[in-house]
């Protein structure tokens, strides 16, 4: 029997070998990804830590395409409800917000829709809004027409080397799976595959979160999923996640690197044109009733109360859009003013904030690296084939293992233009230094894994 | 010289004969509806009466599930183009419009798509978006992102005896049987099935119209679907399509109309509650270079002179959006001012308003009724399913025959409380009278055809 | 048969006998004007034609510096009342409606304040706002700060030739001069030096307009300022006020001339740069309680409305801003939708443009030049001085008279780079022919008087 | 030479005899109050502690009402300027808005105006326009329209005795005071009576704040005038300036307050109605070319990082708008983003709110209470006028001295409804405990200075 100790023993060895498990809460994603979305196979509600809440009215489903990673969130609420919306961003997408900026004073949201695949997944919220008709919830009577509200954020690019996207299946499987009092924190759902600290080089996994909170009969929800082009911190100003730039101290505070702006950001980095590479979208729910205008200033609170916990916070790289729903289950209590529940909200939702984050992956260090046989590199050499923009081309040469990247653009730290040679790090495993070293897994016959752990990438050989 | 006494007994034949045909430019739908979206095959580019122009950056494909009837328009451009959107209407649906009041000076939209459906028809928009990235068009990376913009028409409800709805297969296959130079005038595309004047109890058949003009090197195409809660007038003022009530005159003018509220609305007329159920969604196109605060300027004032040809307009019953799209092909000319461009414009829209309007179906009138024996009676009566939410009944009782709707709703003029007497109209056909008298055909064997024509609904004998 | 001949004969006749009155119900200006606003002395609810109400809940008072002429118009509430308000003009002023736009439902405004002046007019609105505290009626206890909200139209530039705007002495001698159930059409108050059309180079003098309707238990009042860069056209379409170029119809009837456009407008006419040179300003008030969101639908309707009567509407040249009020003095009736009473206060609406109309000068024909000695012309050249910015040096010269215009501009048809001859007219009166001739009238010793009637431009002698 | 150590002496000797300063920086009120706007005599530039920096593009007027006190701030630039606003609060007092909201590209604003005196204080902001004119910068022509836009902020209410508001005669005379490369930071202009804190009771004296930045050749300018319903933290999250009731800890922590909601609260407080008490209203300048999109996502970022330096921020009971200006003395340096450049804006900003806070007035506390004669005594007995709305009623009997206000409303802690006792402090000084201590000053013969200081409020005996 392995005693904790052992455990502990275990554990530690396998860093010092440069471990870098997979994390056990997020399943490691197929290793056949197919091109062509039709063929992608849902996976509901997994991934992230699992987090309790006790409010029936909510019911969450999650989705992903393992295989991008991508994925979906997808709110329903018991009733139609008020809805209001607060877009910040510079880059936002969106369905249907310009109704809620009506301020009508009548119940209609149905559903909260955040998804992966940038505007492409749009195509989520609107999916969530027909399986409401599809199932009989709503219908085409005027008066139960249903709505679905919802946005994006941005996870392609150089965190993957495929387009998967979030679509109608996807969206639809999260709806179905919908189920009360559960949220995942981290890589799961609409946040699976997000990035935070780009702003900085940081570029970290990030992830979603919830928080949940009541005060007396008032109970307050917050949801965010965060691919912020900024760091998240906390609340005494300490930096959650990042990887350091050489030099960086180890407890970085945020404050630090805003005011060393722009001595702080990677030198020579810029935001190369558009403005639609990062966002963070949430949504707070409150059970009291509310009329539109005093829902829409808590949506405005509590979006703006977001620039702590993030920061910086509303960039143009960003397209920031918060939802505020109340669910009218009980009536404003005596005395709690707008301010003072938009006061409680933005704590809640600065918990949420912190709860996205995810555990970070050890970056490899090599420390005494494996002998590699000739015989050995052959088997790894060969063509990879991500998807259809990205190949990786493995050659041996020399006693010495090269990779370059092929197809449209490079695969992280294995470069387009000229072939990188790959550091033997333990066996079967190499890696290619940098500010973000890349690994890559030989391990299993004929694949190539790249960035082994919750948001890695596989090839077959070709 | 033709009397009006003659004039009117040729009508008279004319029914006799069997007048009241489907118009020769729509198809009738198919006999067998599905209730499910699944079973559905899109029916492209058809119906209308074809509009050519002259434009070879655009691209416009229509589909229609034939069954509802409902539909899709969608018109791409041959590259990224300048959008900007103008909303007024008290019950809109949009997606991607927020982005759009960003004022980038950007060209970033690829398409812009109307549809039918009301809410659930915004899956319409999303689709002709990722339809973008799935043929290649565009892809994930961060400066080549797809972007489909677009609004939606409330097409359910007393219109027609089901809840179909366009969605992602049909608007992808409108979105693949793009092309340039075409235009469908009337009912096709997301005009399939739409209607105008239910302000004043016209409730009159509508479509989409389109008109296109050349002012030297300019060009200017205006697009409408016009579902609106008011009437269409021509230059004249002239009503182009209204049941008139009893006593009304025959050449209506929409002053009178609208000079006489609240007395020339319908006797007890009201709007049973919800913002949703009207809406004209519209776009404008240049191509000249424009500015965004320019394009945005021409959108208003193009969408505010739509209350000329359309009155009201912009109610809070309709949920009305202009689009304006500047395809950047050539500099704007000299002196050119943003006010004449939108006021040439302005009268692009209006000539497509009034091609918007269909040949408006014949009211039956009958004249000298058939006699129909009890055998016939017995062969008509059975229990016809339009749908999962309306069927007949139809029974044969003392020489007479009767209906009554089952289901969720009355089917036009066929009650749900109690049956209505069938009046005999010519063979195998009888009516049911009222301001919109009821068509009922049994001339297909197992099959009543409700109000045969281009917006007819059939069912099958259970 | 009326020849053409005796026509301008009859014409000639008129004008012998003391033609081109000053209409009797608007003051001449005075003959000194001054440069500094300091000087001026507000003249209060004079001018126009006046327009008797039933309406104790709105006390509306008018002011206006004949020197302009120039005006305001406030519109008082007898309590805190309801406002929405619709921007839709390239070139709006406007003070305070962002917060008019948060859509509480809280009665808030005490008044509307129209104004001349452009955006220097804007004084006239904070000034309503200062007055309500100075008078005691609004305090500064957080419950009781006063809300005057309003707009402004741009009537400076070629119609005068001085830049005097009304300010904070004007607004407040309009505020303290309201009454109840009294509104003056024409040329008065805000509408005191407005003009339609210059669209079309119509360049018509316009005015304020008001009209008021009682429907069962509700009332409705409708006021709006018309400086629209379109023509006002009545329900039959025909314009209501233009100087015609020549071979222009006599009945205009503005469908032809929108539809002939680009060739309707005046030949080389062009708007050279930006857009704050016209404006329609409006408010619609209605009796019933509602809440926010219906009376910006209510807004938004009877401003898009605006587009029937005003042609163009809302271009890029215009400011146009819409307020809605609504009193809450009696509940919503049953029965009247949004939609209906927004079609109803749109024809209120319309009524109030048509009202705005002030009847036209005459146009000088010469017919038998009266004889001028070269002693009386010597008595009338001089250096006549209009304001800080427009003098005009009358000269005699070989029995000949001429003019030409001094500082910064040129005075209508008199130029600046050249000197112009003036023909005459009749005794002591003479003119510069065009498509809008000028009038100089020299009958009063040492003055010059340009353009004699309500907009005339007086100078005396340097 | 006088050592540290008894420097500390020294200054707590001074607390023990009930020091109080007036601080140096900031002038005294006269002793006269007038009731009347129209006595009030302009001070200006004064107050506060002068900051230099170095931007000749920027001149910068302050002017205050001593007597209220209240104040108004006015940037001006040195040409037409382009910019862009951002409005987030719940009660925003807003001219010309609208029009930046637009997006054209082309420079238009002349100032931005801030204000006291809530909605009434919009009076300052137009008046800036007319002074444009009245000084000839701007005038009349088309192209030549004055644009000042600005917004105020509340300083009615409990903190002061009176209801004096900046006007006309104010803001012009800060208008013409106005000079290059002078701010003043703490209580001057409009920042010359604000609070801070209300949110969690502190109810602390606030002000204006600016800061300056300079980064290669990008000049960056902050402005602030911080009367926010939050309290002001620095960068480690301590809490500047609060009254901290019983028990509370000496270095308060905002993420104390914050987290510990709803108890942090005062017990019993409550926001009794409206939105409009508390507002921040901004400036952000930078002298890099933009156009208006990029200028507006600057607004929005730098507007949203304020939530940081001031929490709870953009609370229903504040009224913030953030202005941002491009003077495009410079093209946009390579490489610097928009999001870059509004990282380090907001760190400027967030500078700009720190040095708005003032030197925070010592609270008095009786350690022996001085001996004061009946003779005494009755000499400050008397009915003591601070305005139209407050006068304080001192009797003498039995010794001791009470107080009870007269008019409308208390006196800081003299009530209304009963007399208090005031407690002998030092010669002449009476207090009323509490959490906010009065203190009440009789040493100028038959005057009542309350609460003296930077924001004393002082009487004449009837």
């Amino acid at each position: 029997m392995m005693t904790m100790k052992s455990h502990l023993s275990l554990m530690a060895l396998a860093f010092a070998l440069g471990a870098m498990p997979a994390l056990s809460q997020t399943p490691a994603p197929k290793l056949n990804p197919p091109d062509s979305q039709a063929d992608l196979k849902p996976v509901v509600n997994t991934g992230g830590e699992v987090m309790n809440f006790d409010w029936p009215m909510l019911k969450i489903g999650m989705a992903e395409y393992s295989e991008g990673p991508t994925g979906v969130t997808v709110i329903r609420f018991g009733r139609k409800v008020l809805g209001a919306v607060d877009v910040r961003g510079g880059g936002p997408g969106t369905v249907n917000t310009e109704y809620l900026d009506l301020f009508y004073n009548v119940p209609e949201v149905d559903s909260v829709v955040f998804s992966g695949g940038s505007w492409y997944g749009l195509e989520s919220v609107t999916a969530v809004n027909t399986a409401l008709k599809d199932e009989g919830t709503r219908s085409g009577h005027w008066d139960n027409i249903g709505l679905a509200v919802g946005s994006i954020i941005y996870d392609f690019g150089d965190r993957r080397l495929n387009e998967i996207y979030p679509d109608k299946k996807l969206a639809q499987a999260a709806f179905h799976a919908a189920e009360t009092g559960v949220f995942r924190n981290g890589s799961a759902g609409a946040g699976r595959n997000t990035r935070t600290g780009y702003y900085f080089g940081c570029n970290s996994p990030s992830g979603q979160g919830g928080a949940f909170k009541q005060v007396g009969d008032i109970k307050i929800a917050a949801f965010t999923v965060v691919n912020a082009f900024g760091v998240v911190a906390d609340r005494d100003g300490k930096v959650q996640a990042c990887y350091g730039g050489e030099g960086w101290p180890k407890d970085l505070m945020v404050k630090d690197l805003m005011q060393n702006l722009p001595d702080s950001q990677k030198p020579g980095w810029t935001v190369p044109g558009g403005p639609k590479r990062n966002t963070t979208v949430s949504l707070i729910v409150v059970n009291q009733k509310m009329d539109p205008a005093e829902l829409k200033r808590l949506a405005v609170q509590v979006h703006t109360s977001m620039a702590r916990g993030i920061q910086p916070y509303a960039t143009m790289g960003d397209g920031d859009v918060m939802y505020a729903i109340s669910t009218a289950e009980i009536d404003a209590p005596e005395g709690m003013t707008n301010p003072q529940l938009g006061g409680i909200a933005s704590e809640v939702m600065w918990d949420a904030i912190l709860n996205s984050v995810p555990e970070q992956p050890t970056l490899p260090v090599v420390t005494s690296a494996p002998q590699v046989t000739e015989k050995a590199m052959k088997t790894y050499a060969g063509d990879y084939r991500f998807s259809n923009i990205v190949s990786v081309k493995v050659t041996a040469d020399g006693g010495k293992l090269y990779a370059q990247a092929t197809g449209e653009r490079k695969a992280y730290n294995v470069p387009k233009d000229a072939k990188v040679e790959l550091i033997p790090y333990k066996d079967g495993v190499f890696m290619v230094p940098g500010r973000y070293p890349t690994v890559l897994d030989f391990t299993t016959k004929g694949k190539l894994v790249m960035n082994p752990g919750p948001w890695q990438q596989t090839a077959a050989s070709k």
